[in-house]
């Protein structure tokens, strides 16, 4: 039997922090056919309200070191603020939402992040993703809407980035589902010459992504992206697209498609 | 057919602000057989993180007035910090809890609460509580636990009484399950006398609430505590009881049982 197809869709910063734009991506995430997933960041707007309580946000190559206060303002803005903003603008859409986070009906199981040179704080690092849950939810017609916010279950909240989380869902639900990964970003796609906004390479192989990287001409900040990319493509992911907000619009849109052949 | 029961339990600031308490609190709730549901308040805590944030809590008669910056916080706090903090405990005791506002699956609808004498901004007036969604939780052994956020459809976020939310589900879930309401606050019930915490009202009916009220027994803050549970009892919940965070461990402690006749 063929599986059905399932839209998973990851946003950032640069669509939360921009009202435009995000309404005009909530507007066409509405109107995707079929069972669809959204995972959403927010790192910029936890930064703003972390400063504005006096917790200075603490980074280290980009990554949050999540203390217990860093904790308490990223569960605040990712499961609060903005799960719900988004979820109430996709209801507005007639898009059945359900905002989640790891520890709603038990979704997303992780770990505390185990010291080795950095201690990341609360940093979860995911274990498992509860498909009986996520599944119950698509087939009652609701979309689940996901943060950035992971749990133990033994009563620790963690923080856990929202590219990874897109990812694990994407190959947890590919057992049950033909997925479709969208990674929408603030470029057009992945670039042949940094600067050069329009220079999107439309297809890579694994092979090419290999090249790329030996040439240097995939940058420092895409490597995490595109090797999440790859790892869900060799875990069973059916497609992965990486793109502007338009990436979802109709497949006319210049993006990269990632594949493993 | 006889009809199922549920447990339906509210709790306020007296034990989501004390650790102690909301530990032993949770244990007992999920030790709760059969269906159940968990409403929760949480104010002081939004007080405390709004001034933290400069935004001064705006209050009139012990309401809160909701202006943008406020409604923020309280979304933050209320169905963030809050609700996942209240979830991921729940887990930890095996309880398969999922975290919801009122937008979370279209659960409780309302409306921007009409201005007559006092604007009270962005309050929401429930209009309409989901059975349907909130059946299909219970149905796969999930137990929904509510903070006070509700929405409109219109992608508008409302802050909403959470006794009000208590009373409006448990009215709604008596058409399909034989309810028990328990409102959980800082005394062991109703008191005869005020500042004797042990004189205990142990059955109040109809005709004794009004006459509590006439002699003046019953004080104004808990006026319209009772009002609401008469109100449930009236629309067909089958018990209402009042306590503290006894109330759920067994019958045998004291608390105000209320029934129409």
């Amino acid at each position: 039997m063929t599986k059905q197809k399932i839209n998973i869709v990851k946003i950032g910063g640069n669509i939360i922090n921009n009202e435009t734009l995000l309404n005009s991506f909530l507007k066409d995430f509405s109107e995707l056919d079929g069972p669809k997933i959204l995972v959403h960041g927010g790192g910029k707007r936890a930064s703003e309200i972390s400063s504005s309580m006096g917790i200075a946000p603490k980074m280290t190559s980009g990554r949050r070191i999540t203390d217990s206060a860093t904790l308490e303002v990223v569960t605040m803005v990712y499961a609060g603020l903005l799960n719900k903003k988004i979820t109430a603008r996709l209801q507005q859409n007639n898009c059945n939402a359900i905002g989640l986070s790891g520890t709603d009906a038990n979704c997303i199981l992780a770990h505390k992040r185990i010291v080795k040179d950095i201690d990341y704080g609360f940093a979860g690092d995911i274990d498992a993703i509860n498909t009986a849950s996520i599944t119950v939810f698509l087939q009652h017609k609701m979309t689940p809407v996901f943060c950035a916010i992971t749990h133990d279950k033994k009563g620790q909240l963690l923080n856990t980035n929202a590219d990874t989380i897109a990812t694990e869902i994407a190959i947890a639900m590919s057992n049950l589902y033909e997925v479709e990964l969208n990674y929408v970003f603030e470029l057009k796609g992945v670039l042949a010459r940094i600067g050069d906004k329009d220079s999107v390479i439309t297809q890579i192989n694994s092979n090419k992504y290999e090249q790329l990287i030996e040439q240097g001409v995939i940058s420092e900040g895409m490597i995490p992206k595109l090797h999440n990319c790859f790892n869900a493509l060799e875990k069973g992911v059916f497609i992965v697209k990486i793109g502007d907000e338009t990436l979802i619009k109709s497949s006319k849109n210049v993006h990269t498609t990632l594949s493993l052949k």
